[in-house]
């Protein structure tokens, strides 16, 4: 074990803990990216990791969920269907400054002198802990204690204890306790990636408060969204003698508490802040709900508000959990991963799933194709409603889908590329409007959402709408052709270094599945199907196309093409792009020159073998795996999991390891160097997909759960549970066999497989089933990546 | 021929005739194009068509070629090479005004009646003529005439004569003539071919002058280019009787003269306009630039102008004239388009041939491809010098190409897609940066220029270094296949309905003959070759690859391809577009379904079958017009012209009659919508092509010149001249016979081609040669266009 360790690397800054997330010290040149690890959220609030008294900071952010601002789109050259409106999430109303004046002089970490500092993210009770001793320029020591959190079961509440003491000596301390808007953002680079800069988006609506409350509301201007931040205190003090202030601006409000304190004294400031906004509730209305949310939240006091928040993540890793007896870094990346999937999305309630969750403001906070892809598939199978949350957002969206389609000219919905409230926010079409294949992740998500839970109610009114109307988008998007195949042109696929390409494999095989999938869905409910002019005559259209989608297969080369004559392209001269540093290459190359290339962005052709394996023989995928692994660069991060994935079948273990390793620790390593915009949540997310699909095997493309367990070299255990209808699977994996336990009432049949071995396995309450399990036997050597990109997770 | 005007159409706005376009009365709501159509330039300055008196206007518009202003080109996602500044022709200082107050009352013509208003393009002798009476809303009657000229002979003069006169009382006149920088501008359409507005862009550096004189400088703020204008006048008053008034701003300047009428008595005003502008020479001097060029004019006087404007035009159309015994609506427009192309070139001196000449502000005043391939064949045939200089200007932005390919990692020179300077400024790469043909259009021009001239100075210093660098960018484009051809993949053709394809046989062929040239300027001059390092090694690559290009062909259709696999793709639904009005598609319809569709914007493979007919069959060009004509639709104006060329020579004569008309008659009729931001030099310049290529047969692809005579359905007569080697040949072509003369003084060897019989002809001084033709039979009947997408001047 400790070398597997070793091939995973150490980290200084982290050292590896099982349930949290340490920092010692503080790494000032690398605020904003622990700002992204260390952010809390519910899915409806995020704050950033900002330190308390908020200078220095690498990037401040407080978001709320879906509370943007719009901004026209630039075109020097302007086309069809362009969407003229983007979509930037805005940083709100800060409501988590605690500035502190210790003997008349501001705490800030770059003056006086840092004794000790340590930050601990502790992913079982979900909160953020900070411990400072610190001595000021004059010479004063003071220790800070504070622990913040972000509820899951109020959705409206950030809370924050902070204690300051004297060390050894009498201090005078006066606590500012702040909500601040139109805070300064640091400005951003030329990164296509990283966000518009929006500044001065909130205009004041109202201020108020008295006493220890203050309430802010804004607006703003084009998106015509209103909210309110509101805070209220608790002050500990010696002997209650402390002396408080009250203000409140237009742009800020201030509660002050000043105090003298001896050594073994302290003051201990309880912060609650509540968040609301909307479209369209009135002023009063909004005010109203902070208000009252404030109330709830002080006769819950701190340790209500703490209690209520161990006992929401203990219900969520009951379920969720993955343990692993391999390296700790793995054990503590992959809970930290958990943590912060879970976290984007628990309280999200029918607004997106941003691809980096509401850490940061990276990609405008827009959610794209890899919510569906990527976290789904984790919270389908552990947190459910919140992958029923998610999926009924895409369903509000659906009018604006079809709406879409039609200034496209295509029948049915076309979902957006990228976007906050539905809209079509993708500027660059190629890589935009063209990756139609968002319109089956989204459909093909709400069919496995159903699979798994089974829950009626979800499939008539919200899965029956998106697969019906997606899958009239791919027929007019597809032709029957001269072969009688069914072809989809001139589309993108997830591997973004093609664009427009014909029958694209992946775009195919999940175009069929949605296809196939609201087939089954009209048969099951044909009176809603009917409400939707459903017809036998389409149904029939539906099944004919997926039956017989176009799967592309270079016969010269003996293998499947990503698209049609993909391998007849120029292969890369990756040797060029090691030498010259061109990595990631969408920032120095060329999009035409990488276009017409045999060069892999990420997984594409992977990814139809993960999801659409029943379309490719064991040999097909082993070929394939192995063609395209010398051609994939990884320049995104919605790339190594699925590689895991796909190694763990075709049996190369150790590469799949490598691969587990680069998605978990791709923000607590900062591999892409941009986790200070925010956290790569579906790569985080897909470190449990590399583990269950990959290590455990699970497959949901039959009638019941597949499990093909292995273990990473070295590993002694990997236990992780799903839940399936109601009910949890728990799957023991220890080397050469495997405990299936099943944690509910009613029994329910798997199927257990050891390399081509199936086995029906039906689990029953209370009785564990141990099978043997053997490892698959990889049909070639090891693949080959292109030179400097090997997995970074070895390194 | 009765019947042949009718199958053209009457335009009742323009009477056809045969040597000038007259305008009787006054269409105030087609203001904008007759401004572009009466727009007169000597390639270095143009102004448009505006009244005198300023008001009422379309679009104002005073440029000077290459003035331009940078602007940022904004992307709302960046990527790597995407240019980021852009350049815009400006609207330069305004030397055309003439105001004119009658008895107190501005003359403005939408107030009062307009008695009598025409205005004369008069083609032969370069100048644009205005008679006018107006009565005035308080009764009072003025004529007025005004000749405007812009000097062949002199560079930078503008000149405007200038009479009033009372018609039936005594009348009070104040004469304004003005410079007025930095007018408004009417706000521009969301059509991504106009141009991006520039407000204020002229910075004031120096105003002056006194007496009659008075002089304006400005500068850019981001170009940092310096402009002069200076006007003066000579004033013609009863008895010298008048009243002046100078007054000069940093924005505006003018000359008043005042005086009274009496019936019979006129006011007459000459005025002389100079513009220069540098990049570099300082304030004094371009001060003293304008001035001198000021006292020169004024030494020569208005008729010293005019005669010296008559005599070049006279010069001119020696030797460019193509008589015709048609439709006059044709012979009007060919010579109104022999006018303006070379009106748009003759003084441009190593500046860019904009795409819409100096008439308006169409497409930013950019230059793109068809300066080479449209204008460019008629000057090197008809007006060398002007053609030599618009390649020479290529060849001083050839640092700038050098540069822009190196930014791509590719070898050679990589010319702009649009460009004023020679910076690339194309902000939508897939039709910008990708339409890698217009470097094999530039070098091929230089070649052609060079076979047309034997012009060794120019080969060696000029096309020389063109080719070469060219060449070695395709070299670096294109690779060997595994089937030993040399392909190009990922790059845009002529058809902007397609993009990024592979072995676009237009780009193959033409890039096959620049690096052929290449090889043949490098054996001719090797001392130059070698010091730009051409090894026998690279010139023998480079005859290889032209030996070896790719050019697509699909079995199963029997007919060339477009692009590798262009035939299967799905076939556009032109029913629908043309039911739905659809067209011009790129405005009504998403790139993405235009790029996977068979759908054609413009001329691709038939500009190949025109521009590299000996890589084809005759059949193989029956069978690739026929299948080609059902899906182009011609929504680019670079397309009648060339299908015009292809149908003469398959023997669709009376199609190629209809696609001349539509070329020639273009903005005329205004037939695209968009005459009046400027006119299409390039399907101008096409007109003649339609003529000389089509029905002449002109081809310049062997070792001596080619025609093969046609006429079109009725025609009694054909009559064109080519500069061939210093010499004049004459082709004059009656029904069934051609007559060849040569004006000059050693014998020329051309080839006579009836049908598929060639035969040499020996053309001696002062010994007309005369030879039967017959027409060539169509071996299929006429091809149909898409519905609704029928040639344009048949109508």
């Amino acid at each position: 074990m400790s070398e597997q360790r070793s091939s995973v690397g150490r980290s200084e800054r982290f050292p590896a803990e099982p349930w949290c997330v340490r920092e010692v010290g503080l790494d000032q040149a690398s605020l904003a990216q622990s700002e992204s690890l260390f952010a809390l959220s519910n899915g409806h609030i995020g704050v950033r990791g900002n330190l308390d008294e908020g200078d220095p900071y690498g990037l401040p952010g407080t978001y709320l969920n879906s509370f943007f601002e719009t901004r026209p789109l630039p075109y020097a050259e302007a086309g069809y269907g362009y969407p003229e409106s983007g979509q930037t999430i805005l940083n709100v109303t800060d409501g988590k400054l605690i500035r502190l004046l210790v003997d008349d002089e501001p705490l800030d970490l770059r003056y006086g002198d840092i004794v000790s500092h340590e930050r601990v993210l502790d992913l079982r009770r979900g909160v953020l802990e900070r411990t400072l001793e610190w001595c000021s320029p004059a010479g004063t020591r003071v220790r800070i204690r504070s622990t913040r959190l972000v509820s899951l079961t109020r959705r409206s509440v950030l809370a924050i204890r902070y204690r300051v003491e004297p060390v050894d000596r009498p201090v005078r301390v006066v606590a500012h306790s702040e909500l601040v808007s139109n805070e300064e953002v640091p400005r951003q680079s030329g990164d296509p990636r990283v966000s518009a800069a929006m500044e001065n988006a909130l205009e004041p609506v109202e201020h108020g408060g008295s006493g220890l409350r203050a309430l802010l509301m804004h607006r703003t201007h084009s998106s015509k969204l209103q909210m309110a931040a509101a805070m209220d205190h608790l002050i500990g003090a010696p002997d209650g003698k402390y002396m408080s202030e009250h203000a409140a601006h237009p742009y800020w409000a201030r509660i002050t508490a000043a105090t003298q304190l001896e050594p073994g004294e302290h003051l201990e400031l309880t912060k609650f802040v509540t968040y609301g906004w909307s479209s369209q509730r009135s002023v009063p209305a909004l005010r109203d709900q902070v208000s009252a949310a404030l109330t709830s939240a002080l006769v819950a006091g701190w340790d209500g508000l703490a209690r209520e928040q161990a006992a929401a993540y203990a219900d969520y890793w009951a379920g969720a959990d993955v343990e692993i007896d391999g390296p700790v870094e793995i054990q503590q990346a992959v809970r930290f991963g958990l943590f912060h999937a879970y976290q984007a999305a628990a309280r999200a309630e029918q607004r997106a799933i941003p691809a980096k969750g509401l850490t940061g403001p990276g990609y405008d906070g827009h959610a794209f194709w890899d919510s569906e892809m990527f976290v789904l598939p984790l919270l389908s199978a552990t947190a459910p409603n919140a992958a029923a949350d998610a999926l009924r957002w895409r369903h509000t969206t659906l009018d604006l889908a079809l709406e879409r389609a039609k200034t496209l000219r295509l029948g049915g919905a076309a979902f957006p590329w990228r976007t906050i409230r539905g809209q079509e926010c993708s500027a660059y079409w190629p890589a935009g409007t063209a990756a139609f294949h968002v319109n089956a992740d989204i459909a093909v998500a709400a069919a496995r959402h159903l699979w798994w839970t089974d829950d009626a109610t979800f499939g008539r009114i919200y899965a029956l709408p998106l697969l019906v109307q997606t899958a009239r988008l791919w027929v007019s998007l597809g032709y029957r052709g001269d072969d009688d195949r069914f072809h989809i042109d001139g589309v993108t696929g997830p591997d973004e270094y093609s664009a427009m390409c014909y029958d694209n494999i992946y775009t195919n095989l999940m175009a069929a599945q949605n296809l196939r999938g609201a087939a089954v869905v009209a048969r099951r409910w044909p009176d809603d199907a009917a409400e939707l002019e459903v017809t036998d005559t389409e149904i029939d259209n539906w099944n004919w196309a997926a039956e017989h989608v176009a799967v592309p297969y270079s016969r010269s080369k003996q293998v499947h093409e990503q698209s049609r004559g993909f391998t007849e392209h120029e292969v890369w001269d990756f040797e060029h792009s090691y030498r010259n540093d061109e990595y990631p290459l969408l920032l120095n190359v060329p999009y035409f020159d990488l276009y017409r290339s045999q060069v892999v962005k990420q997984a594409d052709l992977a990814l139809a073998l993960h999801w659409a394996g029943d379309a490719f023989t064991a040999k097909e995928k082993a070929r394939a795996f192995d063609y395209y692994e010398r051609l994939t660069v990884r320049d995104s991060s919605l790339s190594a999991c699925t590689q895991a994935v796909v190694a763990a079948e075709v049996g190369h273990l150790d590469l799949a390891s490598d691969y587990l390793a680069e998605a978990a620790l791709l923000d607590l390593r900062d591999t892409h160097h941009n986790s200070k915009d925010g956290l790569h949540i579906a790569s985080l997310a897909g470190a449990w997909l590399a583990l269950v699909a990959g290590f455990g095997g699970l497959r949901d493309c039959g009638d019941q759960l597949i499990f093909r367990p292995q273990l990473p070299p070295g590993w002694q255990r990997l236990r992780f549970g799903v839940r399936f209808r109601g009910q949890r699977i728990h799957v023991d994996i220890a080397p050469g066999n495997v405990t299936y336990t099943l944690d509910g009432a009613e029994s329910v049949q798997v199927t257990h497989r050891s390399r081509d071995k199936a086995e029906d396995v039906t689990l029953k309450p209370g009785k564990p089933v141990k099978r043997r399990w053997a490892r698959v036997k990889p049909l070639s050597p090891r693949p080959p990546q292109p030179v400097g990109r090997e997995p970074r997770g070895a390194l």
